[in-house]
């Protein structure tokens, strides 16, 4: 796909090049850039000015981006409501939803719910109280794999090289290994966090059809509250009762 | 753009239109097709099999699809993380959800925020109890515009236009247009149905900065339970403290 790269002179990009361009230009857009002017999204995208116009206005066009009042493009509305229908997200989030909020009836602080996407957790959704500790998570976010409980808990049972890639980068390597070793051991990860509020967390895995891990399930609770022992029973149940709706074959038996 | 159509023979498309193209392959999914082999993507897509091959390969690797255990194309993560940057829908759901909550405690049955697409609402999100009257709402879902609370707020705020083609296709217009004059007066849309269940949903409009509004805020509860004019004060009293939030100039004085 090389040979149509703005370098090789004036010839248009035609072909599927054009559609990574198209791509890049929604990949300008981050948690901190929710909002850019056509020189913003040009600069950010890597892409010529006059490229950007042209592929924002069929991105606009579609509904893949809107403008904002301000003249400002926007991630737009018609996007939104595709993803709504990607499985790993709004799908997941729709069956576990139920039990998120009994969950979370049980503690009034923070539920979780969160899938492996690369080398970081992407949060798919967040039940909280208004009265909860604060944390940093967002809807659509990222988490450390090796400092949340969610993380932990699918680096767990990610892949070697993914283990290897976060233990190679770890402060501690040897304790962080011993920590996989045990969230392994125990089916559940707990985690203690000083910042930016002290706070305790224990996750579950929710599995699907053949039993393969899919997502984690936390709630998170200030420090010093509820003994941490005392909150795996409630997420080790809902994690289940999850994975039964996933179709997991172990879900479907009682419990050992 | 039309001249790289296929009809003009065997030249490969360049340029926009296979950004529409690939835009086209997304478009492909809705709620009752998550999940699609090529063939389908091609032929709901409406794009030659080698055409809708080449695309996909770009959006997955990208992100924007992604393959399933079975090998299908689904809606890929990638493509909600992007997504819920889109400040109507997510970011409008951050702002809402606390109050969406406080308004949930208070009634245990639904709690619905929408906003206007096209000549429909789309449901942005949706806080319901698991003993709740049976709905057939879905987050990322399409709602009529004049079958429903949060749709009949919506519709009579907007543009004459968007109001007579509804009004056009209603059994009983007249009846629709002095509904929609009464929403108007009021402030709030109160609507009774009785399929799938009997439920009665109230309504008050979220407006943002320039007193605009962005979006519609509903409880549905049973038919024949509480009075809906002992519901309003509620719904109302909660559109006004996420309109603050977006903005809204009017929801920023004491209420007269």
């Amino acid at each position: 796909v090389s040979d149509d790269r703005p370098s090789r002179g004036k010839r248009p990009l035609s072909g599927e090049p054009v559609v990574d361009r198209a791509l890049g230009l929604l990949a300008a857009f981050d948690p901190a850039h929710r909002d850019l002017t056509l020189s913003e999204l040009s600069r950010r995208a890597g892409a010529p000015l006059s490229t950007t116009r042209r592929l924002a206005e069929r991105l606009l066009a579609w509904g893949a981006l809107e403008r904002g009042t301000d003249g400002n493009y926007v991630v737009g509305l018609r996007l939104w409501e595709v993803a709504a229908l990607a499985p790993r997200s709004q799908g997941l989030r729709e069956i576990a939803m139920p039990v998120m909020e009994d969950l979370y009836d049980a503690t009034r602080h923070h539920v979780l719910l969160a899938v492996l996407d690369g080398d970081e957790a992407l949060l798919v959704e967040r039940r909280s109280g208004r009265g909860a500790v604060p944390v940093a998570y967002r809807v659509g976010g990222r988490l450390p794999l090796d400092q949340t409980g969610v993380g932990l808990l699918l680096l767990a049972h990610a892949d070697t090289a993914l283990q290897e890639r976060v233990l190679a980068s770890s402060d501690d390597r040897r304790a962080l290994r011993r920590t996989l070793a045990e969230v392994r051991r125990t089916g559940i990860a707990v985690i203690n966090r000083r910042k930016p509020a002290p706070v305790v967390s224990v996750a579950a895995p929710l599995r699907a059809q053949d039993d393969h891990i899919v997502a984690a399930l936390s709630i998170v609770v200030p420090a010093g509250g509820a003994n941490p022992r005392t909150l795996e029973p409630a997420v080790r149940s809902a994690a289940r009762t999850v994975s039964r709706g996933l179709g997991a074959p172990t879900a479907m038996t009682p419990a050992p």
